[in-house]
């Protein structure tokens, strides 16, 4: 980071003096993702510096950049430009960078693109967003199962230039139907006359170009795949997904998970870049529903009004008890909802999770429970000389807690669970959703435990 | 899922039937991801099904169990077996495992090690547990920088097979000094009497042994890396990361700030394998702490106590209030806790996010308080009956939630950052940090507001 902010302002200097070919010099070596860091500092400026990159690094630098960036960029292409950097990037790329354009620059696009091309774009641009479809690429290498590994080994060499990856080469029948996969190691390692047949591995991890991104990623990931074959309808190899793209989406569907439990509703746009008003329409439906909600305790409260203006010490209270439980809760809600989206907690697993959770939160209640009778009796009454509280006070708060939290970690784990098993998302089922669910049921054993113990109405 | 609970019935069947080679059969082509999760399923006959795997497949499916099923099968080895099963296994692997185990199985894991593999083993242990050096793996391939292309290929044929990736090649000098790399790609593509020092790459991403794991991943990830090289403090190559080890960093650095976000002290141990008392030690210092905050809470309401009992309804809509703004700033800090995981967002950002966050906490402020007037005239009122909320209490209500998400959003984007600053973790500043502070902030927002309009002491 410090980096690249000494670099930013030596631009700057080298700018004022014109000194272009010494601008050339210092951007040369840097890596794309850096480089889009630093030309996005020059928004004015940075259709001059990117025509000052050789072609390459200047196609790759493209493909990092935020899609306004893109976009403003494409606008100041020649067509010839244009074409120079689409064709030096990945298709897989090229959807990406389509799919934010705006109609006129996706035309532009297309029509700079040859038929081939073209055609290819389209197919993928057909499948829905979330899709293994959308993801993937169709430059792949693929080998027929009768040549030898020499032969094999001289298609990489001819192909292989413009390939997204070249070390899992996939054995397909003519009519591209997936037989099995060599890595390159393998055939580096293989005699030259060896025939691919013999040599491939033929238990083919793939998916079909309809299935959820998210589970594109977690197969990559458990297998330890640096890419994943993907086929259509009829098993027929179309594009495979590259180890890099899963990456993104592991981050993207962590981000959107940490976004659902805080009651937001994800977007993937980054933050700086989304405007208040959108932001404002992604926090809203949860705030108010969350809002709405609490007319359950408000009820409450109103019905206990009489029974708690002759004790009114309790009332102090009920913030923390109800604090208390939403934490407690919503600890053993998150902890389900990330067990269950690492698939390290199955359906099958609900009874394990509520004994343990029984247990948890006994432990938790009583430690809770007693640490808060010492609390009150200590810094409430004998420091802050609250002499409302005695021991009556205190118990019926603790044993309140204890109940509380014992109730919060039941219904903190059982949610989650059920919504699976309903369809919905976990991740909605976490501390927001929980809180106010705990909330009404904490002031009710709260209430339940004071009328019996301390209110003589 | 489905189909590994029907092998699992299969080889109940052909184990009461003694049909090992069946079983034999029927495991070979497995994928040792799959193959763990069945054998974990016959915790008794573990050792038996373990010993009908082919040599490689064994080893591959014990790296893949829990360290619990590692232990118990490195008890029932002998020492030829546990040889075996070591040498096939990479060495960061077995550093991992080694990690896991109890001294006496260590003991026997390094006894069965030749001498330069035990070196090594102790070399990588000595490294903290969150250190690049702890993750790396010794087995890269490295080169000449004067050697040709054909030779570099020939030395991979000779040496690749016990390597972790040979897709990137290391170049250094006789001292082991990172010269450069070049890819299998570029060695595929170039012609053989290339010499390698003109075809590498010299600008080489690299970490230092002590790098934190997370900006492993990180740079990875930026960078679109399979591999990358880790240098000692002399700058000379010592091991690689292999891009499967930064995914699984990644999956559990979001699964550590999502328990952070959770007031949960994070562990690296899955839920179903941490017995209650360890959950309970994670889960209670942040309970224990947020309920001793809620003291200024209660003090609060105590020292409010006379006037809230001349108009007892306030005391309804207090957990609303609280509960809206503890969820309002929690988004926020979610938000920008994510955003400086992610490096989306940076310390200079602040003014650009407070800016935001105000037209933001605006627009969410004055919707939530116009629909919280209308729901309390409309429910509370009207549908309810409840007569003593009036225009003016529902006006104070209202003004007092569009005042708390002002504040609260603040709160809830200025904390993390403040936090970062201060080399502390913005993870803990989510939600529940968030709420305890938002709520005392909107307790004597709510009571300054109607001290002023309808509390007449």
């Amino acid at each position: 980071m410090e980096e690249i902010k000494e670099i930013i302002n030596t631009i700057d200097e080298l700018l004022e003096t014109h000194n272009y070919s010494g601008i050339k010099n210092l951007l040369k070596d840097f890596e794309p993702a850096d480089l889009s860091l630093v030309l996005e500092e020059f928004p004015k400026k940075i259709g001059t510096l990117f025509r000052l990159l050789p072609k390459d690094l200047a196609a790759e630098c493209f493909v990092e950049m935020e899609s306004d960036n893109q976009e403003r960029l494409l606008s100041s292409f020649t067509d010839k430009e244009l074409k120079e950097v689409m064709d030096e990037i990945y298709i897989d790329d090229t959807v990406d960078i389509i799919e934010e354009m705006p109609a006129n620059v996706v035309k532009r696009i297309l029509n700079n693109s040859d038929p081939e091309t073209r055609k290819v774009i389209n197919e993928i641009l057909k499948y829905p967003d979330d899709s293994a479809g959308s993801l993937m690429t169709t430059e792949y290498v693929s080998l027929d199962a009768d040549i030898t590994v020499e032969d094999a080994l001289k298609r990489i060499r001819r192909t292989g230039v413009d390939k997204e990856t070249i070390y899992t080469c996939y054995v397909t029948k003519p009519d591209r139907t997936l037989l099995g996969y060599v890595t390159a190691k393998k055939l580096l390692l293989s005699s030259e006359d060896m025939i691919i047949a013999d040599i491939m591995e033929t238990s083919v991890i793939f998916v079909h170009t309809h299935e959820d991104k998210e589970v594109v990623a977690k197969e990559m990931s458990k297998y330890d795949l640096l890419a994943l074959p993907v086929v259509d309808a009829e098993e027929r190899l179309v594009g495979i997904i590259t180890v890099d793209d899963a990456i993104d989406v592991i981050e993207e569907e962590a981000t959107e998970d940490i976004e659902k439990m805080a009651a937001i509703i994800p977007s993937d746009k980054p933050y700086l870049n989304t405007n208040p008003f959108e932001i404002w329409k992604n926090r809203m439906p949860w705030l108010i529903l969350l809002m709405l909600s609490a007319t359950f305790t408000s009820q409450i409260i109103t019905s206990f009004e009489e029974k708690l203006a002759t004790c009114l010490v309790l009332n102090a209270f009920i913030p923390m008890i109800m604090g208390s439980g939403g934490n407690a809760g919503g600890q053993t809600s998150v902890t389900i909802i990330r067990g269950l989206a690492l698939e390290e907690i199955t359906m099958g697993d609900i009874f394990k999770i509520l004994f343990k959770e029984l247990r948890v939160s006994l432990l938790c209640g009583i430690t809770l429970g007693a640490a808060t009778f010492v609390k009150m009796m200590l810094i409430d009454r004998l420091l802050l000389g609250n002499l409302a509280v005695d021991v009556k006070i205190a118990l019926v708060v603790s044993f309140t807690l204890l109940v509380t939290i014992i109730v919060a970690k039941l219904v903190g784990c059982m949610l989650p669970v059920l919504a699976k098993r309903l369809g919905f998302d976990p991740a909605v089922m976490a501390s927001p959703f929980i809180t106010t669910i705990v909330d009404v049921l904490s002031l009710l054993i709260y209430f339940g435990i004071s009328t019996a113990f301390v209110l003589n109405i």
